[in-house]
C-alpha cells in the first residue's frame, strides 16, 4: 500500500466515459486525504482509432506500463469492425499486461431484481484464466471467403498457464469462508485441455486439503447458475468458459449494470486493470442511464488490489446500503455516483 | 413415410435403459396399426466397454447404418474415464452418420416449473451444428505431465459444414410463424471462425427476405436466455455454444427432464439418431426417479423426421396436457410413460 496511486484511465467507448467519470468520483471520496491520486487519461478506443487508424499503439503501451493500475470503461463501438478494438485493445492489454487472473465476483445485493424465482442466495467468485485459451487469437483462414473455405481457432493451455490460475484459485478458496472450489471445463469432449486442467486441479489440490473441491462441465454448470447458485463459491475455468459464465452469473445478480471485474497480475510485474463486465452500450450512452456501480465497485477491486482493503470494503457496504434503498425509481448515472461518493466519505 | 419403421435402440447406460424403455412404450401406443415396428437393440456403453474394451467397433457401426433411426437413452457412466465414451461412442456416431443438425427445441410447457420469476413465454429451437468446432477432435498434448505441458483444442469450421446447417435454420425459421433467427457466436474474439460464420448468415440470409435476423455474442444469448428469452425463434450456432446454451434452455424451461434433442442427417445418407438432452445419471438409475418425458419427446421428433407428422404432434400435445394435469405428487419413470402411451393411444 503506497500513499500514492498513480492511475492510467481508459474511459473508451459510449457509456465508458460516463461511468468512469463515476467510479473516479467514488475513488476520490473514499481516499484518506494523505494518499495522492494522480490520474492520466489515455485516447483509446473507436474515436481513436477512426482517427489515426490505431488501437494500442506502441508509446501508449510503455506509457501504461508504468502506472499502479489501470481503470477502464468499456470498448467498442458499432462503427468498428467487431474484433478491431476487442483484440487490438482490450484483449491486448490483458495479454501483454499478463493478466492471468480475470476475477469476477458475483453476488445478489439485497433489494436487486434477479430473474430466477425465489432469491437464491449467491455469492461467489469466478476466476477466469485471461491469457490463454481460445483468446491467444491463434487461428487462421483457407480459401477465405470460397465455399471451399476451412476457418480454425487453437486453445492453448499450458501447465504453467493452468497451474497459476489454480493456484491462486485454490489461495482465494481457502481464504474464505466456505472454502469451496469448482473446476469448471468440457474434460470430456476438449480432453487434452481437459486433462491439462484436471490433472492439475487435483494434483495441486492435495496442497489445500481444506478446501472442498468440485467439477462441473460447463453445460451442466450453466443449469446450476440458474437453479442452485448457492452451491457456488470460488469457480476456476479457463478463458472462453469463464467468459460465458460470468455474463450468466451478472445476469442472475441483478444484471450487467451491477457486474465488476479486475484483470490482475498478481506479481505485480505490470499494472492490473479494473473494468465493469457490461459493453460500451452506445445505445444509451449519453443519456444518463448507464448504471455506474459496476465501475465503483470494480474501483473497489482496484483498491483491494492495491492494498487499501478497508476503503475496499467501504465502497462495497456502501453500494449494498444503497441497493438496499433504491426504490425503483429513477436515478442517473450521475446521481447514484453522488450518491456513493456521499457514502462512502461520511 | 414408410409403413415399417426398422428402429435401433442404444439404451446405454444409467437411466438410458429405463427412459427408452417409455420411449418405446409410447412410440408403439402411438404408430398406427399397419405400421410395423421393427427394433433392434444394441449392447454399448459402459458395460460393454468394461466387459470388451470396445465403444463403438465396426461391425456395429456397420450394422446400425441399415436402420431407418436410432433412439438412444444416455452415455456415460463414473466408472469410465471422461472421455472414452463420449468421445468413442456418443461424439462418433454423430460424426460416423454426419448428424450435422443437432436439433433442440425448447418450450416452457404450462404448469411446469421454471428458475426464472415470471414465467416468461419460452418457445425456441436451437439448430446446433454437429460435426464441426471443438468437437473435432483435433488437438493434442505435447509434454504430457510435465510443467512444460501445452495441451492443445482446434476448432475446425469449413463453408461446406457452415452453410449447410444456417441453410436448415433458414428453412426452420421460415416455416415458423416468428420467422425469426438468431445466429450466436463470439465474432469478436473467434474472428476467423466468427467471420465465416458471419458472412455466411448473411449471405444466405440474403435468400431469406421473410426471415428476421439477429446476432448476439454467446455471453449476451445466455443473458437474454434468463432475462428476455421470448425474444428468441430459431437460434443457430457452432457446436460447443450450443452445447453449452442448450443445457441452459433446458434449465429455464422446466428442466433436463423435458428437454429433447435430434441428430439429425436431413439427406437421409445416414440413420438420424433422437435422444434426450439429459445424460446418464447414475445417482438415481434403478429408482424409478427419471423423467422419461424428454425422451418420449425425442420420439416425437424421431417420428417427425420420419415422415410421420400427426403421430409426432399427438405426443407432443399428449406431454402438454400430461404436464398441464401434474399436480406434483411424485409419478415413476412407468407411470408417467404409462400416462403418455394411454393419452397418445387413445
Ligand atoms: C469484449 C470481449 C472481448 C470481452 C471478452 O470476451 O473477454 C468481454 O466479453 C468480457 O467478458 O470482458
Ligand atoms: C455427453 C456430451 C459429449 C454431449 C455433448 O457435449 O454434445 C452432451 O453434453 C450433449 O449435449 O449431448
Amino acid at each position: 500500500m503506497s500513499t500514492s496511486i498513480n492511475l492510467a484511465v481508459i474511459p473508451g467507448d459510449g457509456i465508458g466515459q460516463e461511468v468512469v467519470a463515476q467510479g473516479l468520483k467514488v475513488l476520490t471520496a473514499v481516499l484518506p486525504q494523505d494518499v495522492k491520486l494522480e490520474t492520466r487519461e489515455y485516447d483509446l478506443g473507436a474515436q481513436r482509432w477512426h482517427r489515426t487508424g490505431e488501437t494500442l499503439p506502441d508509446a501508449d503501451l510503455e506509457a501504461l506500463r508504468h502506472h499502479d493500475a489501470i481503470l477502464l470503461g468499456a470498448i467498442g463501438d458499432p462503427s468498428v469492425p467487431s474484433g478491431v478494438l476487442e483484440r487490438g485493445l482490450l484483449l491486448k492489454l490483458r495479454f501483454a499486461f499478463d493478466h492471468f487472473i480475470n476475477l469476477r465476483p458475483s453476488k445478489l445485493f439485497p433489494n436487486t431484481a434477479t430473474p430466477l424465482a425465489g432469491r437464491p442466495e449467491i455469492d461467489f467468485v469466478v476466476v477466469r484464466e485471461g491469457t490463454e485459451g481460445p483468446y491467444t487469437g491463434n487461428g487462421g483462414s483457407l480459401r477465405t471467403g470460397t465455399p471451399a473455405e476451412v476457418a480454425t481457432e487453437v486453445s492453448l493451455n499450458t501447465a504453467y498457464g493452468v497451474e497459476r490460475v489454480v493456484r491462486d484459485a485454490y489461495e482465494r478458496a481457502s481464504a474464505r469462508p466456505r472454502k469451496k472450489l469448482t473446476l469448471v471445463h468440457k474434460n470430456n469432449v476438449l480432453v487434452y485441455a481437459g486433462h491439462l486442467w484436471k490433472n492439475t486441479f487435483d494434483r495441486v489440490g492435495r496442497e489445500y486439503p481444506e478446501v472442498t473441491t468440485d467439477y462441473l462441465h460447463v453445460d451442466a454448470a450453466t443449469i446450476f447458475f440458474v437453479t442452485q447458485p448457492e452451491r457456488f463459491d470460488v469457480i476456476v475455468t479457463d478463458n472462453l468458459f469463464g467468459d460465458i459464465l460470468t455474463d450468466l452469473a451478472a445476469a442472475v445478480t441483478g444484471g450487467i449494470g451491477l457486474a465488476a471485474s479486475g484483470n490482475i497480475n498478481p506479481t505485480g510485474a505490470f499494472p492490473s486493470m479494473f473494468e465493469p463486465v457490461h459493453g460500451s452500450a452506445p445505445d444509451i450512452a449519453g443519456t444518463g442511464k448507464a448504471d455506474p456501480t459496476a465501475t465503483i465497485l470494480s474501483v473497489a477491486l482496484l483498491l483491494r488490489h492495491l492494498g487499501y482493503e478497508e476503503q475496499a470494503a467501504r465502497i462495497e457496504e456502501a453500494v449494498s446500503a444503497d441497493l438496499a434503498e433504491r426504490d425503483g425509481t429513477f436515478r442517473s448515472t450521475d446521481a447514484i455516483g453522488d450518491a456513493l461518493a456521499a457514502r462512502v466519505a461520511g
